[in-house]
Parts: C-alpha cells; structure tokens; sequence
C-alpha cells in the first residue's frame, strides 16, 4: 500500500528505487545507530561515560533489530520515534550501563544527524545525476547544437536560432545548480547534536569537543553550534531541490512543445501509448518534469512555512519538515532521473527553417 | 520503504491505515475492474457489443490478477497505468472478444472513475468521522461549557468567557463543513466516460446512455458530460479537505496554547514523552492539527495549479492530481482520527478566572 | 508608486480599475461609517443607547473626513485601522454621547462587515463579468463550433474533432463555478458583530437581533453567530477565486497553443508586439490568464494556512487574510475582464484536418 | 487606491515606504533610461551606431517625461511596457538617429537590468537592516542574556536556560542567511543583454563586450551570458527573502508567547490597543513577523513555479514574476523594519524560574 505516489507501483514513470531506499524506516533505524554509536564513543573518549560503557552499547547497536510494533505504538504518544528507540536500544544494554546511552542527547540530535546521514547519500546520487544530465546536454549540443530552430517567444515564433543555443538555455541553470550545490550541501549535512533544549548543558565544556567528534566520525560537517531550530540551512536545501526542478521543468515543457505535430522540432524514440490511439506517441518523460517541477515549487511552499519554529522545538514546525521533505528529494530523485532518460531519447533534434 | 510520512512506522501519529487502503495498488486495480466490468455491461444492453462478449470479459476482469512487473514497464513508456491494465486485460480475454474490451472508451474514463470510487469511500470514512469530531465536541461542550476560560486576542488575556464558546469556535466551522461536504461529494464521485477526446464519438447516440448506466452501477453520480480536462470539482474537494484540515488545526493550536504551563486551561491523559526529559508529557496530538493544516494548505495550492489543464488532456496537469490528492486525502483523514483521539484525551478544560 | 502590479501603470494588461476601486482606502473608510451607523441605529432600535445619541452619531459618520496622517501613526502601534476609526469617530462626537459609538463592538466586527460590502460589490461585478465570459464562449460556440479542429491530448495530435467541443470544456468549468457562487457568495457577504471576545456579552439577549438588524440594513446575510476566529467560509471563496482563475487559464493556455505558427487554430486580432520584432503579435491576453491562474493557486496556499486562527482573534491568521485577499479578488477580476476582452479578440476559430 | 496592504495608509504597521519606493513606476522608467543610456554608450563605443548619435539620444533620455496614457494603452495590447518605452523615447530622438536607440536589444534586457538597479537599491537596505537587526539581538543578549527563561520544546516547560540561549537561536539563522546574501545579491544584481532570442546577434561580436560595459556602467555584474529564460538566480533570491522572513518570524512567534499572561518572559513598551478593551497591550509587531513570515512563504511557491520558463522568453512565467516579486520584497522590508522596532520596544527579558 502506498498514498505516495512515487513509490506506486501503478506509476513507474514516477519511480526513483535509489532515493527512496535511502528513507526506508530500517535504513533511517540503522542511521540512528550510527549516530548513536558515534556519540557513545565521543563520549567515552571524552570520559562522561565510562570507557566500559561502549562497548556493550555499541554491541546492542550493532546487533540492533527494530520492533515495528513498539515504534508504531509509541509513536502515537511520543509523536517521534525518537523516544521509542532509545527505550528500545537501553533494553538491549545490560542495566547498569543503561544511563550512558544517549546520554545527554535529546531525540532530534539523533533524528536530525541520521537525516543528515540521508540526505548525504540522497545528494550524492543528486549530485552524479545532475552531471549526468549536463553532459547529456553536451553531447546533444555536439551532436545538434548547429541544427537549425525557430526561436519561439511568448509561443510566437521570433526569429531562427541555432539548436546549439535553446540547449545552452537548459544547461545554464543547472551549471548554476551544480555550482551552488555545494554550499547547499554543507548546510545540511550536518551533524545536530545539542541536547534537550539546544545548550548541550549535560555535556559541560565538552559539548563542542563532543559535537566535532560525532562529525568527524560520521563525515559530517560541523555547524558550530545548534540548528534545532534555525532551519534556515534545510529550507535553503529544499529551495535548491525545487529550483533544480523547476530548471528541469524548463527542459521538459520546451520538449513537449517541440513534440508538437505542426513545430516537429524533436523526434523521441520510445514514448508513450494510448489505451484508445495506438497511433500515438506520447512524450511523457518531459510532461512529468514539468509536473515535478510544479509539485516540487508547491512542496517548497510548504518546507518555507516550517521557518516559523516556535521555542526551543516546535512539535508543529518540524513535523512538517518530515512530510515535505522526502517528497520534494524524490521530486528531484525524479526528475533528475527522467530528464537523463528523455536526453537519451532524444532522436533527432531541429526543424526546417519556415518558408 | 516509504517516503510518505503517512505511512511511515516510525511516524505512527501520522498514520491512518483505513485511508491508506483505499489508495493500495491493488484496491485501485480491482476499481479499474470495476468499472471497465460497469462499461461492459452497458455496451452489451446497448448492443454496441455483441451480448456474447460480456461474460467472458467479466470472467477475465474477476479471474484479474495484476502483474506488477508489466505495469511498471508499461508505466515507464506510458506514463500512466490504463494502457497496460487494458492490455493485460485483453490478454485473459479470448481473441474473438478482446476487440469489446474498453471499446470506445480511454484510460482517464477507467482512471478517474476508478478515482471516484477511491473518493467515495473515503469520504464515507471522512464524514463518519467529522460525525465523530462534532459530537466529541458536542460531549465537551456538555461536560465543561460552563468552566471558566480567560478568552485570548492577538495572544493576549481579553475578557472571561465559558469555556463552551471557545468550544462552539472549534464547532461552528466542521458543522459548515458537513453541510459544504454533501455538494463538494457530488462533484467527485461521478463517472467519467467520455472517449479519447472527451466525445464519446465511439459510442455515437448511446454515449449519455452508457454514461448513466456505468454511473448507476457504481452507485456514482453523472455529470452530464466529460470532466476529462474540467478539474474545478475535483480542486474544490481538495480546497474543501485543506479547510477541514485547517479548522482541525484550529482546535490544535487553541489546546497546545491551552496546555502550557502558565495557562493550564485543559489538562490531557497520555501525551507525548521525551527521550531526555522524563517529566514532560507533550500535546502531540494538538500539535500534529496544526503540522497536518499547514501540510494541507500547500498541496492544495499544488491542486489549484493542476486546474491550467491544456487541450483535451494534459499529462503535465493531471499527473500533478495524482501527487497531490492522496497527500490531501491523507492528510484530511488523519487529521480527523487524530482530533477524535485528543478529544477523548482531553480530562478537564478551563482555568482559573484571573486572579 | 505601486508594489501591486495590478495598479501599476507600465502593466495596464493586469488591470482592473473597478475591482481595485472597492479596495480604495477611503472606500473602507466610507464602509466602516455604513456599519457603525447600522450598528448605531440598530442599538437605539434596541434600547442599549438613548436614542437622542443615534442623530449626532450618525450625523458625525456622515461628514466624517479620515484623518489619514492618524490612521498612518495609530495603525503602528495599534496594527489595524478600527481603534484609530473609532477614536476618530468619537472625536466628532459631542462628549456626552461619545459612550454610545461602537457600544459593545470590537474593530473585527467593523472591519469584516466592512470586507464583506467590499466583497459584496466585488462580487456583483464578478458574477456579470462570468455571466460576459459565457455568453462569449456561446457566441464562440455558435460561430465556430462547427469548425474542425484536431484534439490534442498529452500535447500530441489525437482525433478531430468539432471546434464545439473544445469551446465546450471552456464553458462547463465556468457554468459550474457560477452554479457555485450563490453558496459562497453568502458565506462571506454576512455581518460579523459579536464584540470583543466573539460572544457578544455586552448586548445580553439583544445581541441576535442586533447583528439581524444590521444585516438588514446592510443587505447582508446573517450567519448566525460569529466567525471572527471561523475562517472556513472566506477561505472557500478563496478557493472559488483560484479555481475561477484556474478555469480561465485553461483558456489561455489553449488558446495560447492554438496560435502557435505551425497549429494556427485561432486568429486573434490586436495583441502584442515586440520592441525588437516588429512582424510579431503575442497572444499576450492568453498569457496572462494562465500567469493569473498560477499566481491566484499561490495566493490560495497563502489563504489556506489563515485557518489556522488561533484562540477569539489572531492577529497572525487575520492579518494573513489582508495580504491575500485583495490580491486574490484582484486576480479573478482581471482574469475575467481580460478573459471577455480576449473572446472577442477572436477573429477566427478552428483548422484545416491534418492531410 | 491600493490593493496592496503593504501600501494601504490603513495599515501602516506593513508600510515599508523605502522599498515602495523602488518599484515605483517613476523609478523604473528612470531606470529603463538608465539602461538605455549605459546600451547607448556602449554600442557607440564599439561603433555599432554612429558616434553622433549617443548625444542626442541621451538627451532624449535625460529629458524623458513618461506618457503615462501611452504607457496603460500600449500595455494593454503589449503586455509589457518595454515597447511603449522604446517608441516614446524614439519619438524624443531626431528621425536619422532612431534607429540606433535601443539597437539589437530587446524589452526584457531593459526591463531585467532596470529591475536588477531596483534590487540593487532594495538589497543594500536590506543588508543594513539586517545588520542592524543583528546588532539589535547583540544588545538584547549584552543586557539580557544571563536571564533566567523556561526553556519550551513542544510548547511545554522543559528545562531552564538563560535568555541568551534563546537570543542565539533567534540571531544564528539571521546570521548565516547575512553570509548567504553576497552571493544571492550577485545573482541577481546583474545586467541582462541578450536582444530579441537570447543570442545577442544583432551585435555579432561585441555582444559580450557590450554585455561587460553596460554592466560595469551600471555597477551591476556581468553574468556571462543570458538568462532571459534561466530564471534560478532569481528564484534563488526569492527564497532568501522568503527564508529571511521566516527567520524573523520565528522572534515574532517566540517573543508573542513570551508575552502571553501567565508565561511573562518579555515586557513591550507601546504596543497595540483594542478598540474595546481598553487594558490590552497587544504584540503587535511580533505578529505581523509571522504573518510576513507565512506570507512570503507562499510567495516563493509562487515565485518557483516561474522557473518553468518555456522557449526563449514565456509570457506566462516571467510575468508571474512581476508579481510575486515585488511582494516578496515588500515582505522582507517590512519584516526587517518591524523586527528593528520590535526588538527596541523591548524593555525586559527573562522569567522567575519555575518555582
């Protein structure tokens, strides 16, 4: 069963198997064990638990198995699962080391780091598609970059252009993207880890040496201090995954509507049927990258809202961080994707100079 | 793995499984039979098929059982999944008859009919449990209308009232909306069956007729005509779930105010625990009101996007439908279950008349 | 100077003098005297002032002159205009009678009393200009609906059919949100009067038949009791504007591609030209229906999330409303208006079968 | 008459008379004279035109008068006012010279480089009162920050801190989104001249040393090519006004709960009044930071819908950008004023401790 689309198996056009693995609940469960296990030994290096302690720790995270019943259940009165395995990791420890687990953490240290851990392995693969997609875009301006066009403004048409500069237009934006990305980056993986109320004040002056460590360990950036909630960083993430969207959106509606019978400027392989007209071929890869490209701009929408965090955590604000943003990563997973595919597909490319 | 937070097991504050079902691939595919079984019979009582080819192709759309693996490959070239359930379809029926199979007809009358049977029943759910809400509130209102509550405006101490008019606040809004459901439902659970181009040309003078028939068969409403690219009824039902969602979110931003300390004006049993303060018990429940409102508020400004639906059938428009709606229908049903969770949780209201 | 573009001189295409005419400053202003003199006679009606106090109340709204430089330095401290309103108003009253203005009424009930004549004479112009949009469209349809034209679905040539048809799924969306304004028109043309904490305490059992009265007065309708912190009802005329814009915007964007050189389904006559290209006529009126419709869909979003109103009055949800809606009844009108415009640019409909 | 709120004398709280100023159409006339005259300059320099013809049409351009009727009867057929311009400047230009005004350009290069001179202007007022919003929340935490404050997660007591803690969470996001302006403000603060298509032909190979002079002109940067179509910069920018209004509003939801009766960790001085009651302080500004904050987030969805910019210049897509932008910026300069304000009005921070 799913309510998400991308994952419908109705809808494959949709899919993207790769980022949607990175959030399955036992890969973000196993995250958190590395976040936990990070801490532990930080802080047995640092000697706010006993050096005796971590061992028998990290053995019960590494030897971790969920219990989707006890998440499910507590998750209805905790609101987060937080809560609930750190209950369930302490039951594994034998009693008299219990007190050192997640000792001084709070829930959305562990939550927000295993999300950095995500959303690092979902950037990768972001990041090689989108050079994937540019050097598709060079090898269709080598291969059809002198072919002729007809430039069209406001759908009119204006005046011939060489094929070679509408692709420069599709490959501009997203050169921007991939330039800007790096910063976007850093900002969100990132290690949180500030304790209950965002002072760290359990771990004394150890509280920076601490956060460094469990960066370092899980290859992570350090922010410096605490971002439970100062989500600017994540927010200005999102605004990068819509705009790529959107940039890919671009490349999408210029090809349906050079698709068009009548403009012929693009002849795809493939394409989509008709369960009425067998005749027809549809160019539904670059129809979806505008969908994508709208559904994801509204999904910002919704991520920019989640600013507004009230105190020192707010129950409202982040949770709606949890709803938009897997959607808007798969929108980009997506679309990043689709758009190599339609590149590919891409047979033949210009048009005749208009009489 | 998921990457909807509704259907996450470690988000189970989220969840609302009954909803959830009705979006399952394999519900859905058994509504495509449903309707295409509606469409058979009409075009067998109207003799535009041949009466001998009705019972083999309703044995074939009983016997159906989908094949996962064609739709997702199908899905790819496309786009959507109508061309290949009529394709696996035809395959189970014998060769003489598949020519009757889905004649006339196209993948959005299969799809969007399908829809409307999704949306039936789960606005039967919705209004059950909006029933629910109101008379929870209708029980408080009883219980504690009469107890003292300082009325707030812009977030600040105003004049003392009875707790039963913040009470009617939350009412009033969800008793509009019960009467608003009624025609926002007839505008969705209707029949679509209008052909390729939305003129039902195939079935030249029985069109309206079979339109008619397959709507009464289904128990669906007949709009008198194609919606295939009119999307105001359906954009009007999610605008009607988003402000369900945000009258919810009214009642939980009221109760989280209501329960700080400092106020105290509703005490509530059970309650969110923290993984590192064992004393708090946080109103996740009033929290996730306001989180599921906001969410709603942004896929309905996707929704209205969707109704720039260009020619007799846009992919770029109508597959913007299929991310956004399940989120809205999620939301709203989730959001209901969890008000009627807090309600009951709710031990005592009012306050004190300041000193 | 402007920052609406709707009032901007150098973008006269998006604008709509009428509509912006009842958002004028002093027309609130005027509309703040309605209310307060319908509110006025109706306490003196009532018994709750003297009635020797109704004459010189209703003589002091009837030569009151906004005193725009208070309005300017109250509203900074105060955040809305009603307590600068009132205390103007008061000023221009003799001493002895100053007690009975606005006896019992809070600046909400004013200030959305007003908004609804504002909206109400918005929305006779609305409904005329709809009633324009269709009758264009039958105009069209009995012009050109014979014409052929080849239907397009996923932006690819399907079947011909009659250009009928298409003007047909032009004008069910527009007939249906017509059918709908009656229901929402009253939902937001209603007397709000329910004093400082929305229970209207200060006019013990009279208050009913006080915000009657002025209802009456108003030719407004009488909702019964108060939505100061019920939103729903404003919202969903929110949605009716968006979606209104919406349907228009299939319009353009169709008509949009129908003149594209290479389809040539419509001529249009005027229309735009290009400082560079001077060969050019831009379908710019087509534009800027789907530029309206996406910006209206925006606007909604932003709408939506003033349901969240938290406890008697929020000055965070209220005040959200502010900035929305102007923009919000402003697109509809403007998408209307040029819509009309537009029907008539038309010179000729449909095209030449595919060889 | 003004529908936008930011500009309605009725509510001065949204004013941002400095930033309004900016768009005023005056201004951008200036501007586009400003554009031409740095064009003018140059393509005499590289002796494209006549050297004799650059006096008399900057004269022209220095003595330009706007018609204003030209410019609302040439919008409604043009859609933009870049043609209107250009023809009333060429009427002010001795015929033999005519043909060298505006030479090879286009409306948008004028229209977006005179915007980038808008932003420029708007963006140094931002920065300084960023700064000094900063330094602000610098002297709070030097006179506040050893203050106790009940730390709150999920709007409950959790554990004490001291008020700078809560001080650094408000000014970190600030800080960081000061150190993402530069390179936001590059993108956007840059001249566009690309003529008709995007390729500059018309200029051949002095395209990109025109591009240069007229950007050094003008002190704005040179982005090495066109981005008529290749929107990301802008939308970036939207989403760093959108993301600094959201920084901002979450002090705007913090400090109004801090001051609610009952919780008391800050005093305002001024402060809103109520119309009917009189004893109210209302926090006023710490609202409309969250209602800007809300606001501006819709915007953006508006605003990254733009980016599917379709051909070489889309109508549809750049025109919702004269829309959504101007608001955004409104937003963020009325935010950073308020929250100037607001936090000057701010005469006691902190709490008893939790007995």
């Amino acid at each position: 069963m799913t309510t998400s689309t991308f994952e419908n198996p109705l809808y494959a056009l949709f899919a993207d198997a790769e980022t949607a693995a990175e959030f399955a609940p036992a890969r973000t469960v196993e995250r958190y064990g590395a976040v936990e296990a990070a801490l532990t030994r930080a802080l047995a290096a640092v000697g706010i638990i006993d050096a005796a302690a971590a061992a028998p720790i990290l053995a019960a995270i590494a030897d971790f198995a969920p219990d989707w019943a006890a998440f499910a259940a507590d998750g209805l009165t905790d609101g987060l699962p937080g809560p609930s395995y750190v209950r369930q990791l302490k039951a594994r420890v034998p009693a008299q080391w219990r007190a050192a687990v997640h000792l001084g953490a709070t829930s959305q240290d562990i939550m927000d780091t295993a999300q950095a851990l995500t959303l690092q392995a979902v950037n990768a693969r972001l990041a090689a598609r989108l050079d994937g997609v540019i050097a598709g875009l060079d090898g269709l301006a080598a291969r059809w970059g002198e072919a002729p066009l007809m430039a069209r403004t406001r759908m009119q048409a204006a005046l011939p252009i060489a094929m070679g500069a509408r692709i420069a237009s599709w490959r501009d934006p997203l050169a921007r993207q991939q330039t800007r990305f790096a910063g976007v980056r850093a900002d969100v993986e990132c290690v949180e880890l500030a304790g209950p109320v965002g002072t760290g004040e359990a771990w004394g002056a150890h509280a920076a040496a601490l956060r460094r460590a469990v960066a370092e360990a899980l290859a992570l950036s350090d922010p410096g201090g605490s971002r439970q909630s100062g989500r600017d960083g994540l927010v200005t993430y999102g605004g990068w995954l819509a705009t790529t969207c959107g940039a890919l959106g671009k490349i999408g509606i210029d090809v349906a509507l050079m698709a068009q019978q009548g403009i012929e400027a693009v002849a795809l392989s493939g394409g989509g049927t008709s369960s009425a007209m067998a005749h027809k071929r549809n160019p539904v890869g670059a129809e979806i990258l505008v969908t994508l490209a709208r559904y994801a701009a509204a999904q910002q929408g919704a991520l920019q809202q989640a600013m507004v965090h009230e105190q020192e955590r707010s129950g409202m604000a982040w949770s709606l961080e949890w709803l938009a943003l897997p959607q808007l990563c798969m929108s980009a997973g997506s679309a990043l994707g689709t758009a190599g595919t339609l590149l590919h597909a891409i047979a033949s490319m210009g048009e005749a100079p208009a009489a």
